[in-house]
């Protein structure tokens, strides 16, 4: 039956939904899970995490479940210390207008080589995964398994499938949390090359998050020409005014190679007054500026 | 027979030899072939292409030929207009302190649907190649191949193959020239969802380019300490002696989150009388500075 079979269904509320880059097992939904955590630990939470999170096949599609409506909430990754900013979130961010950043979290990536039971490390004959997570433990599969056979998966999830149905022996590199999903073995853990593999996600809402204290926002800006001096200035702004600016990073427009698009995290949020000062004075500075929202900082959780 | 079993063995010249990021038939691989093309038409060429370009499986191992001599010059991608930075390129170039950049080139990225010889598209029932470029044709996908089975591959040319051995009627998105290489034919082409797909590269060696006059340099530098302004300060060096910048980006060190190291392009040759002064007063204000190197600005080969 679909929409247009029964007139009367109504928009089922997102109250409370989250929706996350899946498949179940990514780093992203381990990243949803702390966040609902995190609820928790704040006391405002709305429901188990089962009945609440939702995988997306895309960070666009995340994007849209929030923007209209599916979902109250969509945890995306931003950054890379590896790999870099996630373009594709910075792109829906700048292009979206529906959307804010409500809350960031940063997650450590741990690689783990699964295998079915009972296989040893001597049998290993092929280890499957995404091409990217092959490549960040490339030492460890060079030194361990010199001779296995490295095959591409879809997700680093997919590939723990893949690795089920394989003919030959299998490993598979995937995040921890796909082992406790798919009943297989942890048989290494941390097995990737550099151990400061972290990922920052936003929490993308329709509204950013209230003043606590500790926050921080990010915007974007442009200018209609191109020359020297015009970063200069508008950095000045929060210069001399005393905001620290955490992240300064430029994107080419995707009409040409050569016009950019500047994106800053300051510190502070958008009602303090300062940081509102210097927001209206770029304004005046820039042809095109945009808040993505302002939140809470990070803050790894306290265990004591 | 090696090394050691031949003590007389003498290292060969690697003079007027190129890296690029294999295997034969990706974007670098192309990225090198333009290149040599380039220089064929300023008449400084060292002989045929095919007997120069020699593929390495990595972006630290062509990183290493050049540094170790095997090659004079190595091909790299260095930033692309999806995906943003490759930070594996700016890692190392931070890191690694014989190598330089001696020049950029920007190569428009065509996303090609290759099949065996008499494959119709209606027949297609798997589609092959690394998850990026199923990625970046999703909305082709969905339009043109709604029941295709994605299938990931190691790389765009590796698809080829896994298309070549496919048990039922396949293609593989592939770069144009992996259907010149492999005998397959060409079903579709520019087939990306966002048609200002371009990707930068440079070409790595142990020196930089001499002055040309229509010149860009790259470097980096980093603060012992994070307090504001001091990102604002240094770019007050540039801004006062008129330098435009074209990039600025920061990147977060590997020690820890929340350190950072900045990246610039400016424009003008380091020998340049004021680009050679702002460098120097940067210098007094840094904790580290390392120029990449100055090279001619890219621009597009005229036809005519």
């Amino acid at each position: 039956m679909n929409a247009l079979s029964n007139p009367s269904a109504s928009l089922k509320t997102g109250k409370g939904r989250i929706a996350f880059l899946g498949p179940v097992g990514t780093f992203s939904e381990e990243a949803a899970l702390h966040y609902i955590k995190g609820q928790e630990t704040r006391g405002d939470s709305f429901g188990a995490a089962g009945e609440r999170l939702e995988p997306f096949p895309s960070i666009p599609a995340v994007a849209l479940a929030v923007a209209s409506g599916i979902a109250e909430e969509g945890v995306v990754p931003i950054e890379n210390s590896l790999e870099g900013s996630v373009t594709y979130t910075l792109d829906i961010l700048i292009q979206e207008d529906r959307l804010s950043i409500r809350r960031e979290l940063v997650l450590p990536i741990e690689h783990c080589l699964l295998v079915k039971p009972d296989t040893r490390a001597s049998d290993i004959q092929t280890v499957y995964s995404h091409p990217q997570a092959l490549g960040q433990c490339r030492d460890f599969l060079e030194r361990c398994f010199p001779k296995a056979q490295l095959v591409a998966s879809l997700s680093t999830v997919a590939a723990v499938e893949d690795m089920k149905q394989s003919p030959t022996p299998a490993a598979a590199i995937s995040p921890r949390r796909a082992a406790e999903l798919h009943s297989v073995e942890i048989l290494a853990q941390g097995i990737q090359d550099n151990p400061s593999n972290a990922t920052r996600f936003v929490i993308l809402a329709s509204s950013d998050h209230p003043l606590t204290g500790r926050d921080k926002t990010s915007l974007c800006f442009s200018f209609a020409e191109d020359k020297p001096g015009l970063l200069y200035n508008v950095m000045g702004e929060f210069a001399r005014r005393n905001i620290n600016l955490a992240k300064v990073e430029s994107r080419p427009t995707k009409r040409s190679l050569g016009q950019y698009i500047f994106l800053i995290d300051c510190e502070g949020h958008r009602e303090d007054a300062i940081v509102k000062e210097a927001i209206e004075a770029v304004r005046g500075q820039t042809s095109m500026l945009k808040i993505f929202g302002s939140y809470p900082r990070w803050r790894e959780p306290t265990t004591s």
